[in-house]
């Protein structure tokens, strides 16, 4: 298979939200031309994007959504669920670690961890707070695969140490830092998408003020 | 000045916050070679990059970071302070409102909104909750220009509607909901990180499990 460009797996992703929304709609057959106009995307954009995996959809009548959602979960790596840790136990971390999204979406949260004594043993909905000390051999014995970093820039860096060395396999950035890894990162950066909305607001309006 | 990819505008605010480091590190000059080693980016892509907006560096030189700095500030539109709303004081909401890496980026957060009347007059840090049949009079009177959507999903595009009504300028929407708005619309799609990291986690390992 060639090298898939990064945001056509963004896309990938997202359509694989679509196709869930239309199959809970009891859709069964979806066009390009529909899918697009739910997502805000070309319908051109689409079909190309999925054509990197082959045909699916037949001209004139569409995508069948289950057929393309088990291939869009194979292609994902989502057929199963992924065990998750959260590494950060504050405010943002808490508020991943009980996000309903996430665990709809087949990512099982399993533990959080933090370094502040005081934190361990509580726990967040039913994950429990764990200290840094057991981050090792608790991945190892549960075979966590993906690691959240919510901690403060300072530490970020050190968590995902901590996190590939105990065998991660590949990390959720929600720190500012650029993290240093040989394994997967994916960055979640509020504040770099909270200028990217100013740069759109800027240009669309002429100015602000 | 000829169109800019959301690429670009993505990796230009991402420029920034590395060139702030530097400066805090006591640097004045910089190379887009060190700028690439800091953020995995090819040194290429990064001239490119800047290339959109005229000349900025002396070939062999380097860039001078106060003018790049300034000249980025005016690009993506943070010479002044925006103020921010978020809408839904859940606990990703609150994580949000009190998230020290917004404010220090030149983001304001003046409110936070909820339709839970129990939870209206308290405070996350200094920020208050109000009802959201507050809003249309708050944004108005405080000059609000971008809402944060924190909502559940099922509520997302009524907050939207909402908040385009009340003279919000731009979104940036949290829930996994693809928004219909005539204003900008920034996705931060948890989940979806999550899958477009499990896909190279699967490319790479050749399986997982």
């Amino acid at each position: 298979m060639e090298k898939i460009p990064k945001p056509v797996v963004k896309r990938l992703a997202m359509y694989y939200r679509c196709l869930e929304r239309f199959k809970e709609e009891g859709k069964e057959v979806i066009s390009s031309k529909e899918m697009a106009q739910r997502l805000g995307i070309k319908a051109c954009q689409i079909r190309k994007d999925l054509s990197y995996f082959g045909e699916f959809g037949k001209r004139g009548v569409g995508y069948n959504i289950d057929n393309l959602l088990e291939r869009l979960k194979e292609i994902l790596g989502v057929e199963k669920a992924w065990k998750v840790i959260v590494i950060g136990a504050g405010n943002l971390g808490k508020a991943i670690a009980g996000h309903r999204v996430i665990r709809e979406q087949g990512f099982d949260i399993v533990a959080l961890f933090d370094i502040d004594r005081r934190k361990v043993g509580k726990k967040v909905q039913d994950v429990e707070i764990r200290h840094m000390d057991e981050l090792e051999e608790f991945v190892k014995k549960e075979g966590v695969k993906i690691a959240i970093i919510c901690v403060p820039r300072e530490s970020a860096q050190k968590a995902a140490d901590e996190a590939e060395k105990a065998g991660v396999q590949g990390i959720l950035n929600f720190s500012p830092r650029v993290l240093k890894t040989s394994i997967p990162v994916e960055n979640v950066d509020i504040a770099v998408a909270l200028k990217s909305l100013t740069f759109q607001i800027i240009r669309r309006k002429g100015r602000h003020g």
